[in-house]
C-alpha cells in the first residue's frame, strides 16, 4: 500500500493506517504523505517509510512505484488528501494500473466521479471507498435481513448524523480539520452535506436496498460567518415508494459522532446506532423487541455480519474494527484476484464506484433541493 | 367534575378518570358517558354514579347540573369524546358557567377553536387542554433551562412521535380507536398529524418557548384503504431562525408510544423521551453531559419540575402521574380563583385555549402543505 | 379505608392514599393520622376527613369504627407508622373484625409476625403487606415465565437495592425519615437489611417462586455514629440449590432507589431494573436477548402481568401504579369475599402474611450471619 | 515479537497479534505457535513467517533467537499459552534476556508467581500481563478520579464478570476453549474464579487503588460432570475499611461477555461496563450523574485516559483498542529504555509482575475461603 496524504497531525490517514495494519494482511510501503517537503519527510520516517520510498508528490510516487518490480511494487494506493485533491491521483494510480482505495465523498465534483467510473471500467481495477460505517457487523445484518424480507415492504427510513464540533467558528481558531471541510474550495459544493450527510445517504440506501428518488432539502448555516452549511434537514422518497428523513449537522452541540438509522417496514425494522455499534435492535410489529448482538461465534448473525467480526460476542468491536473490515474484505478480493479466484460475496461486500457516483449525486442534488424553491428535486445521476 | 364521553371501554376516558382521582382533589359527580343510553346507564353504574346523574346526553348533563345548587353543582366538565364532539359540549359549558376540560385536538376545525376563545374569553371561565406530555416533570426542567438561557440562542429542534399500531388497516378489524381516529367525518383533516403531530408540534414549542413559523410537509397513506395520512414527515422554520424536523407516523411497526424530542442551543441541548420520561439528558459543547433526574427531593430541578413530582428520585412515575398534574395544576389554579388567590405560575402551568388554537391551526397548515407544491408554507393562525 | 399514621409530611402515608385512589375503588374515610393531636387534626382536615372521624389514636380509631353501622364502616385500615407501631392496632384491627393492609417489614420482631399470624388464621380476615415492588407489572411477568420453566432450573439470583441517601449523616440533620429509620427502638434490629433488604429478599422469592434456605451475611455501618447497618452483601442458598447475591445499601451515593434483579436458568433468565420499570429483558442462551414490555395491549404478557397494566404500552407506568395495584387486587379480593365469590388467582397476587413472616425472619437471620463467624446461617423462620 | 502458543483456532493468539499490529509499532517475527509440528508450520505460514524463524518448541525459539545478531533479534516473546505452560517460557525467555508479555492468569501456581518474580527482578527485564480491561481508556479515567480524591473515601466496590458459554457441559462438545479451561490439570486449582474472577479482581484493585485483606467466597460447580468451579460469589474487605461483593460466573446464561464494576466513596462513584466501554458514568451524591466519554479531543479527561484513545468521541473503541493499548504502552517502554530515556508514567501504566502475583494469590485464597467454613479468609500473597 501507497498512502497519498496523511501526514503528521492529519486525522483520517491515522485512522487508515490503523484499519490497514489491524489483520495483518497489509503493508505501508511508501508514501506521498504531504505537499510539504518537510513534512511529507517527517512523516514517513515516523511511520518507518525506507527514505527512497518517502515521496514529494503523488505523482513522483505513481511514476516511481510503477517501474518497480513485481515484488516490490505496491498493489494499492491510498488517497486521503482533502476532497478536492481525490480525483487527480485516483485517475493517475488507475491509469498507471494500480488497484485503489479513496475516501468520500469520491471526488471534487460529480462529473469527476463519472469520469472516474469510466477510467475504472477502462483498466479493470478494483476501487473502493470508505464509507466506514457499512463496515459495521449489525449494519451487514441489518441489510441482510432488510434483504430477506424479515420487515415486509420498507415503508420509513430515518437516518441522521448529528456533530456538534462545529458549533462555534472553529475553522478561525486553528483547527485545521474545521478549516478545509468549511472551505468550498477544498470541500465542495457542500459542508456538513458532504462531510457527513453522505455517510448517511449511504448507509440508508445500503442497508434498505432502496435508492433515493427525489429529495427536498433545508440546508442552514447555522454560525454567521461560515461559508457552507452546516446543518440541514432533508425528506426523501425512496423507489419503493418509502418515505424518509436525513438529518445531518455539524452544530447540534453536545452531540459527538451520532449517526443512527431506523428503518421500518410493514411488519417490523431495524434501531442502529453506530455509537452503539454491537447492538442491532430488532423491533416487531407483535412479538417481543430481539438485540441482536455483533460476535463471531453468533449462531443468529448472517455470513456478512459473521465474516467482519473479529471476537465473540461481548467482546466490543468498534470503529477501527469497521474501517478494517473494508480493508480486509478489499485485501481479500485483491488477494482472490491475484490468485486467479472469484471473490466471494462476502469478500466483495465493500463501497466502490457505484457508492461514489452516488455520493456526488448526492451532494449536487442535496445543495439544488436547497436553493429550490419547490418542494420536491429529482434525484438526478 | 362531570365527564362527557368516556364510556365503558373507551381508552381515554378511563385514562382521565385515573388522573382525576389521583390526588384526591377531584370527584367524578356525574357523567354522560355515551351516546347510548344503554351504555351511558352502564358506564354510571359501574363507576358508582347516582342514577339521577347519570345523563343521557351532554346537553341535558349541563342542563341540569347548572341548575344545582352551588355545593352540590359541578365545577367543571370533561370531554373525552372524538374530536368531531368536542366544540359542542365545550360551548355550551362555557355559556353555562362551567370551566372546561376538553382533550387533544381542542377542536374539528381552526374556526371552531377560534370560535371557542371568544367564547372562553367572554365567559372569565378557565379552560384546560390535555396535551399530556407537557406534564412531565423533566419536559417542565428541559422547558425552565431553555428559558433561563442555560443552552444559548436555540438552532434546532427534532421531535418524534412514532407508533405502531396501525401498520395493518386495523380499522377494518373492529379496533374502535383506529375506526374513529382514520375516519375524516370524525377526527377531522389529519390522521396522524391530528392524532399525534399536534402532540409533538406542541411539545416542540411548549419547551423551546419558540413558535413554528413555516412547514414544509410530506404526508403519507401508507397502508392502502387508509382514508387519512398515517405517517408524516415535515420540516420546520421557528420565530427565531432555528430549524426543525417534526416526524409523526402510526406504521413505524414495532413503535408503542415513541415520542421524543431534542433541541439543540449554542452551548448545549436537551434530549427527552416519552417512555423513559424521569430522565432528562443534558448535553453540552464542552461538558460530560448530564442525568436530570425527576424527584421531589432533588436539589437540582425548577419550581416547575418539583412540584409537578409526587415521590422521591427512583421511584418512576409515568404518563398517568403526567395526565394528573394537568388536572391538579387544573383543579389548584380553580381552587385559588375560587377562593379569590391569585393562582401561582406553578399552578397555571398547564395548557389552554392559545395551545388548542396553535394545534388547530397546525392541523391545518400541515395539511395545506402537504398538498402543495411549493417547499414552505406559512403557518398561519 | 382507615388510616393509622400518615399524618402531614410523613412520607409513606402519602404513597398509599394516592395508590388507594388511583382507580376509584376505595375511599379514605378515617384515620388516626399522628399521635400529636393537633397534627392528626390538621392532617384530617387537609384530607378532607369530616372531624368525628378523624381520631387521636388508633385504639380510638378501632373501637368506634367497629360499632358502626354497616353501611358507614371501613372495611379496612391501612397501618403506615414506624415499624414498632405496625403489631399493635393490626391486632386490634383483626381482633375487631377488620381487613389490614400493613406497611412492610411486618412488625417489629419475628415473635410478633408469628403472633399476628395467628390472630389473622383466628379472625378470618384478610391482610395485606405492601412490598410494593411486587406490584409491577413486568415483575409478574418474570415471576409466570419462571413458574412456566421457560428457563429451565434456576442456577443463580443477583438482587440488589441501592440507594445513596444515608451517605452522609442525615439523622442528625433533622430528616424525619432518616431518624426513625436509623433508630433500633423504632426500625427494629437492622437499618439497611430492614429497610430495603427486605424488599430485596421478597422479590428474590417472589420472582423465582425459591426460598433462602442459608445465608452469609457481611453487614456495615459505614457512617462513623450510626447505629444500625447503612450497608450489607450477602450470600445466599436457594432450596433448590440455587446461588445468590443480595446487595442492600444507603450509602451508595449516587444512587436513587435502584433496586434491580436479576435471575438465571440453564436455558435463559431475566434482567428487571425499578427505575425503568416497564421492560423485562429477557435473555437466552442461544437466542437474541428479548426486550419484554408492559402494556395492557400485549399479546405477549400473562394474565398476571396484563390485568396490572392500566394503560397500552409505551405509557409508563411506575411505582405509584405497583402500589396502586397491590390496592386494586386486595381490593378486588375483599369485594369478591364480600359477595361470596371465589376471588380469581389474579385478584390474590398480592403479600400476605406468609410474606410478613419471611421478612421478619430475614431480618432476624441475617442480622444473626452478621454477628456469625460461620460462613453460613440457616434460614430458620 | 515472538509468540509461543496461538496456532490457528487458538482465540487470544490470534487477538494479541491484532493487538500488537494495530499501532504499527511491534512486528511478529518468529513463534513456537503449537506443539504440534504440523500446525505450527502451517500456522507459521498462514501468518506469513519465515520457515526458519518457524519454531517447533519455545526451548528452541528462545535458543535460537537469543543468538541472532542485534538488528534482527526479537525484542519480547508473548506467550499465549493455557496457563499450565505460561511459567517455563516466561522463565526461559527472561533468562536469556527477552522481555515479555504473558496472558493471564500469570502462572500455575502462586509459587510459579513468586519464583517468576524473582527471576524478573534478577534478569532486570520487562514483564507485561494482558489484564486486557485496564486497558480501556475509560478505565484509567475512572482510576484517575478515585486516585484524585473525587468521590472521597471509598465505601463500596462491586464487580461482577458473568459468562454464559459454560451453561452447558460444552467441555464435552468438542470446545476447545472450553476443555482445556475446565481441566485442573491446564487451568490451575479454579475454574470461572480463575479464567474471569482474576480480571475482576485486578479490575477493582487497579480502579481502586486499593488492596483486597479478606474475602469470604462461595463456589460452585453448577452444572454437573464438571471438575471446577463454573460460578462464584465472593464478599470482600479491603485495605481502607471498604466492603466488596464479587461475582464471576460462566453459567450466566445469555450472558457475553459481561464484565462490570461500580464504586462507590463518600460523595459519589463510578459505574462502567465493559460491553459498552467508551462510557463512564459518573455519579454524585448531590448533583446529576455525568457521563464521560473516550475520545482523545475531549477536554475532560486524564493523561491516563487521552494517551490510550486513538480517535475522537464518538468514534468507539473496543475490546482489541484495549488490548493494544497495553501493547502500546509496553512497546512504548521498551522504546524508551531501549534509546536510555525514563518512560512516561503513562508508558509504565500497563499490568506487570505485581499484578501477575496478586492475581495467583487471588485464586489462592479464593479457592482456600471456598473450602472453608469460617467467614473469612485472609488474604496472603
Amino acid at each position: 500500500m501507497g498512502m497519498v496524504g496523511g501526514g503528521k497531525d492529519a486525522f483520517i490517514g491515522a485512522i487508515h493506517r490503523i484499519a490497514a495494519n489491524m489483520d495483518g494482511l497489509i503493508e505501508l510501503s511508501c508514501g506521498a504523505l504531504s505537499i510539504h517537503p518537510q513534512l511529507a519527510k517527517e512523516s514517513g520516517k515516523e511511520l518507518f517509510l525506507p527514505e527512497d520510498r518517502t515521496y514529494l508528490s503523488f505523482e513522483e510516487m505513481i511514476e516511481k512505484e510503477s517501474k518497480m518490480p513485481d515484488d516490490k511494487r505496491i498493489d494499492f494506493i491510498t488517497i486521503v488528501t482533502p476532497n478536492f485533491a481525490h480525483y487527480a491521483p485516483a485517475a493517475m494510480a488507475l491509469d498507471h494500473g494500480f488497484n485503489v482505495i479513496v475516501e468520500k465523498p469520491m471526488t471534487f465534483t460529480l462529473q469527476e466521479a463519472k469520469d472516474l467510473k469510466k477510467k475504472l471500467e477502462a483498466s479493470g481495477k478494483t476501487l473502493c471507498l470508505t464509507h466506514t460505517y457499512s463496515g459495521y457487523p449489525m449494519v451487514k445484518q441489518a441489510r441482510a435481513m432488510v434483504a430477506d424480507g424479515a420487515f415486509g415492504k420498507i415503508r420509513k427510513i430515518v437516518v441522521e448524523y448529528s456533530q456538534g464540533w462545529l458549533s462555534r467558528l472553529t475553522e478561525r481558531e486553528g483547527n485545521a480539520q474545521a478549516s478545509w471541510r468549511t472551505d468550498p474550495k477544498k470541500s465542495g459544493k457542500a459542508g456538513a452535506m458532504g462531510d457527513i450527510g453522505t455517510h448517511a445517504a449511504h448507509l440508508a440506501e445500503y442497508i434498505s436496498g432502496l435508492k433515493i428518488t427525489k429529495l427536498c432539502a433545508d440546508l442552514n448555516i447555522m454560525v454567521e460567518g461560515r461559508a457552507l452549511d452546516d446543518d440541514g434537514n432533508v425528506l426523501l422518497k425512496f423507489d419503493n415508494g418509502a418515505a424518509g428523513v436525513l438529518i445531518a449537522t455539524q452544530v447540534a452541540a453536545g452531540e459527538e459522532n451520532n449517526l443512527k438509522i431506523r428503518i421500518y417496514g410493514e411488519k417490523g425494522g431495524i434501531d442502529w446506532t453506530q455509537q452503539e455499534p454491537n447492538t442491532l435492535l430488532v423491533k416487531w410489529l407483535d412479538q417481543p423487541a430481539q438485540i441482536y448482538r455483533a460476535g463471531n461465534n453468533s449462531p443468529n448473525l448472517s455470513s456478512f455480519a459473521l465474516q467482519n467480526c473479529r471476537t465473540p460476542g461481548g467482546h466490543p468491536e468498534g470503529y477501527l474494527e469497521a474501517f478494517a473490515n473494508i480493508y480486509k474484505n478489499f485485501a481479500h478480493t485483491l488477494m482472490a484476484k491475484m490468485e486467479g479466484k472469484e471473490p466471494t460475496k462476502e469478500m466483495l461486500d465493500f463501497p466502490g464506484i457505484e457508492d461514489g457516483v452516488r455520493g456526488m449525486a448526492f451532494i449536487e442534488n442535496v445543495v439544488a433541493s436547497g436553493n429550490s424553491k419547490e418542494k420536491w428535486t429529482d434525484f438526478i445521476e
